[in-house]
């Protein structure tokens, strides 16, 4: 049996880089991150699409996630599903993930269904002042997507902050463990070295 | 005698907003900004100039803007200093600030000196969760002075935030009254009644 570990925490928290960390230093490990789980939008119009919210939970599969980990669970290969962020559908192709002996879950919102909890063996929760996420957020769209700042801060404000206060910040209490991960050096020796001896006693 | 209300809060709380929006309801009021009052650097290098931290209070003539308010406050007129924030030295002209009933003193550290509380009537903080006000500051700084965001960001995180945690966040519970200001709209009718009720009676 695999063990799931899951890692949430806000956007902009450093939880792919937390991910990354576990996943380099746990043997036998690999990552389900739930972004490759939106659901797909080729039913609706472009311009419907466009509209959507894409930081509500409605908008992501979290059936066929959680569906996806019990599969890993019980060491099966999954296939997951391959999403593209620009016409907002599925495509045709998928990328199977071999099973392991830790699979590390990760994303915003996969403490947010509380009947699913039980998918978990551990949970932690990268956690943030908001002030560093957005600044995260703002230098990493910056680097990574060329996105106009402004842009991003609207979309912060209008979309990503209230959805964050209703649906993400009430799933800490939910978690295992809250990593505070204010600095940006990422995790310290002692924190990484108590976090995974709690892995692997989970 | 004049009344003396302070109006503090952090950098992007909307507190200039704010002090201006009483000023114009409070019959025969004027502002005193701390913002005039940086000290004089005209005895350093340029180079060591800009290496200091405008962030930190020591870097505020804070005697002499208490001076300035116990003048007014006995019916006087003031001279405030005038300040080139490009220089970092204080200009040699002045400018006049005539007595008032209300005087509005606003700046982020008004209230950083304990034993200096006494030179107010009364005492509002205006506050907004860290990422509004980091949203708001670089939305203002586009806009007015053409910045460029990334250097906006480095700055809030190398010294805005770290001395705002040090030295402005704790003088909230100096306050005689918090008001949270997270929407972009300001001041609500009911809070500004209130308000200035309280300042009338103070």
């Amino acid at each position: 049996m695999a063990k799931i570990i899951g890692v949430a925490g806000g956007s902009g928290s450093g939880k792919t880089y937390i991910a990354r960390l576990l996943c380099s230093f746990l043997k036998d490990a690999a990552i389900l991150p739930l972004d490759c789980y939106y659901r797909d939008q080729s039913h609706l119009e472009k311009k419907e699409r466009d509209l959507l919210n894409y930081d509500d939970p409605k908008v992501l599969d979290l059936e066929l996630f959680y569906a996806s980990l019990e599969e890993l669970k019980k060491g099966h290969t999954i296939e997951v599903p391959q999403y593209d962020f620009v016409t907002h559908t599925r495509l045709p192709e998928t990328r199977p993930l071999f099973p392991a002996s830790y699979i590390i879950a990760e994303g915003i919102l996969i403490y947010s269904h509380e009947q699913a909890l039980d998918h978990f063996d551990y949970k932690l929760y990268v956690d943030a002042d908001p002030d560093i996420r957005l600044a995260r957020r703002l230098l990493r769209d910056e680097r990574e997507r060329g996105r106009e700042p402004f842009s991003i801060i609207r979309q912060y404000l209008d979309s990503v902050r209230p959805m964050h206060l209703k649906y993400v910040e009430p799933t800490k209490d939910l978690a295992d463990r809250v990593y505070l991960n204010n600095g940006f050096e990422g995790l310290g020796e002692e924190d990484l070295r108590d976090i995974l001896l709690e892995i692997t006693n989970a």
